[in-house]
C-alpha cells in the first residue's frame, strides 16, 4: 500500500491510496456492505455510482458465512463479485455493542453470536489473520470502542488495551497484500487521545483510524476531537474517521484533515425513505411529493435522478415496494460519492473553504 | 395494433404484435408490475433481461396512486419510466378475490379498498376509460372470473355477465392507441367456453384472453381447456393465457396455441429463494448450496448467472439481505425470457415438438 498526498488546503487533504485491488482517490467515502453486500445494491451499481472502495464487517462475516466458506470460495472479493478495494473493520465495535453477551480480558474477548448464541473468541491475532485470509486490501486492528459519555477510568483502560492489542496485532500481521490500520481511541479526553495516537504511531502502521467518535457525543465534540486527533497522526499516512456519513459530518471531517470515511447512513436512510441531497435531507413519504415531477435531487446526475421522479419514489415507498429502498439507497450513495468527488476537486483547486461553506449552507432547500 | 402470424408448428404459433410503444415477438411472457413496478427490478433491468412488454394492474393503480395522479404525471409509461408496451388487466380478478368486500350487479361491481376500506365502483365503461387514460398499449375488459371448482350455474352466470360487460366495454372503447382485449370465461365447461368465445369473437376485438384458468384446477385440466379455448379464437388475433408462468405451463400453453402469458410466479418465487432453471426448480436456501460455486443455472447467460455463485445467493437469502430477492427475481425473469426466445426460434425452425419434449424432460436436474 502506498499513499500519495497531492496537496493540502487548510487542513483538508487531497491524496491517492494505492491498494492491492486498485486506487482510491481521497477524501473518499466507503459504502458499507456489512454482510458482504451493500444492502440492495450490486457491484455493478457501485461502480456506476463511483464507489472506489467498500467496507465490510469482520464480526458479521466471521459468524456467517464464516472463514472456511469464504476461503473455500476464493476470498471476499470473489465471493461478492467486487474487484475493487475492500476494507474490513475489526469487529471490535460490534462485539462491544453486545454488552451482556461478551466477556473481555487482556488476551481478547469472548462473545455469543447474535444469530444463534454460539460462543466465539476474538484475539488481536485471529482478527488480523481472519481479514488477511479474506484477502481484503485494508484490515483494521481489534480495538476497544467506548460508548460516550464514559468515565476517564473506563476510557483510559480502553486506550491501554487498544495499544496492547495493536502491538500484538502488528506482530501477527503478515505484511502481505493486506494493509493494517491502527485505531486511535481516547474518548473526549485530549490527554488520552494523545497517548493513544503516540503509542500507535510508534508501531509505524500503513494508516490510522480515528475511532471512538460518532458514538454518542455532540456534533461539535465530534468535529473538535476529529481535528485534534487527525493532527496527532503522521502527515504522510491516510486517516480514516469511522462511522461518519452525513453531509455535514463528512465536510467537517475533511475540514479536520481526514481522508477516508464509512457509514451505514446513506443506505439505512435510503431504506427508510430519507433522501440525501446537496441542499438538505427530506423524507420522500411526506405528502408533498406525491405529484412532484422533480428528481430526488435536481442537482444530482445519478441514474435514479435522471430516470425517476419524486412522485414515483413516493409511490414506491407508500406501496412498500422493494424498488423504493433500492433506488433511494442508490441515490444516497451516489450523492455522497459526488460530494466527495467535488470536495477532491475543490481541495485540488485551492477553493476548499468556499466549497465547505457552500455545502454547509446551501442556497436552496431540498423540498 | 396489428398482429402478424409468421407461422405455426402444430398448434404453436410464432408472431409479432405491433403496439403503440413497440413490437412484441410472440410467444411472449409478460413480467408483472402490479403497482407500477416489477418488484425489485428497474426498467433498465427489464430491458437487459429482454422483457418486451410488462403487465400492471388496474385494481392496484386505481387505488394507489389513482387516476388523477397518473394522468397528472403523464400516464403510466412516464410514471414508471418504462417506454416499451404495457398491458393492464381489468381489475376483475382482484375485485372478485375480495369476496366479502364486493357487491356485484349487472351494471358493475362495488368494492372496498383493501388498503383503507374506502368504497369504489368498477363498471365496464370506467375500467376501459381508466386504462385508456393511463395510455397503456393493451387494456383488458372487465370480466367475472370464477374460482374453481364451481357449479355450472355460477359459471354460466359469469359468462352471461362477462359478455354483457364486454359489449358495454367495447361500446365505450375509444379505439385509439390502446387496444382492447376480451376475456373468455366458462370454467371447465366446454359448452360455456364455446358460448363465451362465440359471443366475444362477435365483437371483433383486437385480441382475446383465456381467463378463468390457473384458478384451482389441475395442470391437466388447465392444459386441456387452454387448447380447447384457443382453438375457438380467431387465428389472426393474439391469444393471451392469464396467470401462467411456470416452465411446464408456458410450454403447455404455447403447445395449445397461446401467444402471450403473464404471472407473478418468477418474481414471487425469486423473493422466496426459489430458482427457475431449464433443468428444474430448487430452493437456494437448501444446505447444499452454501459452498456451491456454480451459477444459479449453468445454462443461463443472464447478468446474475455470469456474475454470482449459488453460494453467494445462498448467503444473501440466509442473511435476509435485500439483494437476494433482487438477484433471484432478475434471474427467474431472464430464465423465462430466454425460454420464450428459444421457443420462438424452435417454432420458426419447425422443431417445436422436440423443443417442447426436451423442455418438459430436461436431461440434467437442477441441483
Amino acid at each position: 500500500m502506498t499513499f500519495a498526498l497531492h496537496g493540502v488546503d487548510g487542513a483538508a487533504r487531497r491524496g491517492t491510496l494505492t491498494l492491492a485491488h486498485g486506487n482510491v482517490e481521497t477524501p473518499a467515502f466507503m459504502p458499507v456492505g456489512t454482510a458482504a453486500t451493500v444492502k440492495g445494491i450490486t457491484p455493478a451499481d457501485l461502480r456506476e455510482i463511483g464507489a472506489q472502495i467498500i467496507l465490510s464487517n469482520t464480526y458479521h462475516l466471521w459468524l456467517r458465512p464464516g472463514r472456511e466458506t469464504l476461503v473455500a470460495l476464493g476470498g471476499l472479493h470473489r465471493f461478492m463479485a467486487w474487484d475493487r478495494p475492500i476494507l474490513t473493520d475489526s469487529g471490535g465495535f460490534q462485539v462491544f455493542s453486545l454488552e451482556s453477551r461478551r466477556k473481555l480480558d487482556d488476551d481478547g474477548v469472548t462473545f455469543q453470536s447474535h444469530l444463534d448464541g454460539s460462543t466465539h473468541r476474538f484475539t488481536p491475532e485471529n482478527v488480523v489473520g481472519f481479514q488477511e485470509a479474506l484477502g481484503v486490501d485494508i484490515a483494521m486492528m481489534l480495538d476497544i470502542c467506548v460508548k460516550l459519555p464514559a468515565g476517564t477510568d473506563e476510557v483510559a483502560e480502553s486506550v491501554r488495551r487498544t495499544t496492547l492489542w495493536a502491538r500484538r496485532g502488528t506482530a501477527a500481521w503478515q505484511r502481505g497484500a493486506t494493509a493494517l490500520f491502527g485505531i486511535v481511541q481516547g474518548g473526549l479526553d485530549e490527554r488520552l487521545r494523545e497517548q493513544s495516537a503516540r503509542e500507535l504511531v510508534a508501531l509505524d502502521l500503513p494508516g490510522y483510524a480515528i475511532g471512538g467518535l460518532s458514538v454518542g457525543e455532540s456534533r461539535e465534540e465530534m468535529a473538535g476531537f476529529t481535528r485534534f486527533t487527525a493532527a496527532l497522526l503522521p502527515v504522510a499516512k491516510p486517516r480514516y474517521l469511522m462511522g461518519v456519513g452525513t453531509v455535514r459530518d463528512l465536510i467537517a471531517g475533511i475540514d479536520g484533515g481526514v481522508d477516508m470515511f464509512d457509514c451505514v447512513y446513506p443506505t439505512r436512510a435510503g431504506r427508510h425513505g430519507r433522501a440525501i441531497t446537496r441542499s438538505g435531507e427530506y423524507n420522500i413519504r411526506n405528502a408533498g411529493y406525491v405529484r412532484d415531477e422533480r428528481p430526488v435531487d435536481p442537482q444530482c446526475s445519478c441514474m435514479v435522478c435522471t430516470t425517476f421522479t419524486r412522485a414515483y419514489l413516493a409511490h414506491l415507498f407508500r406501496s412498500e415496494e422493494l424498488l423504493g429502498p433500492r433506488l433511494l439507497s442508490y441515490h444516497n450513495l451516489a450523492a455522497l460519492a459526488a460530494l466527495m468527488s467535488d470536495a477532491r476537486d475543490a481541495i485540488a483547486a485551492g477553493r476548499w473553504s468556499a466549497f465547505r461553506d457552500a455545502a454547509l449552507n446551501p442556497a436552496v432547500t431540498a423540498s
